[in-house]
């Protein structure tokens, strides 16, 4: 059955990430939150091995289900559910370095999590954090998870990146390119674009109306013209064009001020133009308690904002905060989803 | 005589800024500190009853000899001095209104403040804050004060603005330039200009070794080219020539993560490539509570980072601390170069 029509708890693959670091660890203090298995289904992807190694440095206990992958069918039950892929053995993996085999096991297990949730085996897909230079390791064409993510899913729409912390969220117009070709990017097509994502993603995790601030791209958001014409030229009228269009949306506002204003509580969202315009902003805030999720596809994807900390892998100390935030807000966005899409079929089930 | 020579406390002449905001307010306040009037002797320009009325609504008061322009020769002894141009009637300003006259009352003591300290007649400058549509409104082809003060001065050689919060440097090597125009204007020469000049000031300033973060351009600092090049092209071969001269430089490192280890204390300094790159770190990190040097003059220009605050004027509530950092920050560097000056002379004097 379509897990996404049960009455019950939200089902979540949660895949485990690169196993050199804290990955591991994390997974299974995730598992063991009586909060996160209260309010999801956890169906744990990896290798049993490797979690039970996290688990004994996390010094955590957990019950589940073990089952091979071939006998993958998620059964009716609350109970969390481990699918154990037999492929890594831990004492094969040297703790802070990243390795091939590293990468390979991380990206099989955030594959078969994806599959679940485009197949209608999961309700959403969280993962413990990756290694980017193992992830190319394994898979040298590797370029970020979305990319991955869109492959798997048969994606065609548009997806972003979205960085949260706390109750504040940033979205970016451009991500992983040089400065140099950031201001050709910026059209408003792409512009309008991330405007409207970040707006739907947003209303799907419970923002009725969201409140958002777009950033300009030059200092002092141009000042008037003074420093660069793309925020009267080509920012203003996506803005208008959103309200017009009933966005709660304003801006564009100079970047150096505007993430003051969203944490004093004036905006929920900063779509920002460029990569370090947020990055810096959010980090500074502490986004590293945060939670990046992938918006734009069929069901959320979550991970916490952190890397995978090799300095203090294998130590016991990794802080579970961000992986639980992950968790929490997959859950709740999938039984919104569940409810929305209940309502368009008439809301016979929910 | 010249005062750079003198034993006694360091001479700032201190001009009063634009006359619509908390500027009156924030110079009363400031000769009112007792720490401030221990460290230096201030020499105010302005107008004495657009200052008697900041006194009034900061309800302060102060003992201060006022004498007019004509008879400007910086006596001996330690009392405050109030040069009075007696040119703005405070009754004729409004409050939260930038005009002309009051981009003319803050140019002309600006002007005059920088002439003494050219002259030998202070050793350092500060002001209070300035409004820039009003500066424009006095002159329109005024850029910034660091074109201005350059035309004063007749400064040829480099000059930068650094921000400084608490111990925490900040440098830029663009500044008000459009994003687009960013990445053809980080030459060797302008990189290795700027990271030089930092370190010169901050030795003035009293680091006798400063330690120098280079943030780079592109996201991740070009995660090793795939973002761009300029880190390995460009800001790379600057930090390598640096550390060849002796200078303590590292990076160039991603600037989303540069200013976490900053704050932390891992640096005295980062130098930044562009004008958000360091705004947005140093506004989250409470910059309005700190200073702005020009840097590259024969003698220290300091000034609250902060503006105006059109919507606090009169109220007596604006914040003295950033006037009060700018003016030690100022009194301080003014004994270090005396010191230095005079140990270049043979140490006669000190």
């Amino acid at each position: 059955m379509d897990v996404r029509t049960r009455d019950a708890k939200p089902v979540i693959a949660l895949a485990m990430g690169d196993p050199a670091g804290i990955s591991a660890e994390l997974t299974a203090k995730a598992v063991a939150l009586d909060e996160v298995r209260a309010t999801a289904r956890l169906v744990v992807v990896g290798d049993r091995r490797v979690f039970d190694e996290g688990a004994q440095i996390a010094r955590v206990e957990t019950e589940m289900t073990t089952v091979a992958p071939d006998a993958t069918i998620v059964p009716d039950g609350d109970e969390p559910l481990f699918i154990d892929f037999g492929k890594l053995d831990p004492a094969s993996i040297s703790r802070g370095v990243a390795v091939r085999r590293g990468g390979e096991f991380a990206l099989e297990n955030y594959g078969y999590a994806l599959a679940l949730a485009r197949d209608g085996r999961a309700d959403a897909v969280c993962f413990t954090p990756f290694n980017k230079k193992a992830m190319r390791l394994a898979r040298p064409s590797y370029d970020d998870e979305i990319a991955f993510s869109a492959e798997v899913v048969g994606l065609e729409g548009a997806a972003s990146e979205f960085n949260i912390l706390d109750k504040l969220w940033n979205a970016r117009v451009t991500s992983h390119i040089s400065l140099a070709e950031v201001p050709a990017r910026l059209t408003k097509e792409r512009i309008s674009r991330a405007l409207r994502l970040t707006g739907a993603c947003m209303r799907s995790a419970g923002f009725p109306r969201p409140r958002i601030a777009v950033a300009g791209l030059n200092p002092h958001a141009g000042d008037g013209g003074n420093f660069g014409r793309e925020e009267i030229e080509v920012i203003a009228p996506v803005v208008e064009a959103g309200k017009r269009d009933g966005i709660c949306v304003e801006g564009p506002f100079p970047a150096d001020t505007v993430f003051l204003r969203a944490k004093s509580g004036a905006f929920d969202a900063v779509l920002t133009m460029y990569h370090d315009q947020g990055q810096i902003a959010m980090k500074l805030l502490g986004f590293d308690r945060g939670v990046t999720l992938l918006g734009g596809f069929p069901f959320p994807i979550c991970t916490p904002a952190h890397g995978t900390a090799y300095d203090i892998a294998g130590r016991g100390i990794a802080s579970v905060g961000a992986t639980r935030a992950a968790l929490l807000l997959a859950a709740d966005m999938a039984m919104r989803q569940r409810r929305s899409s209940a309502a368009l079929r008439g809301g016979a089930r929910m």
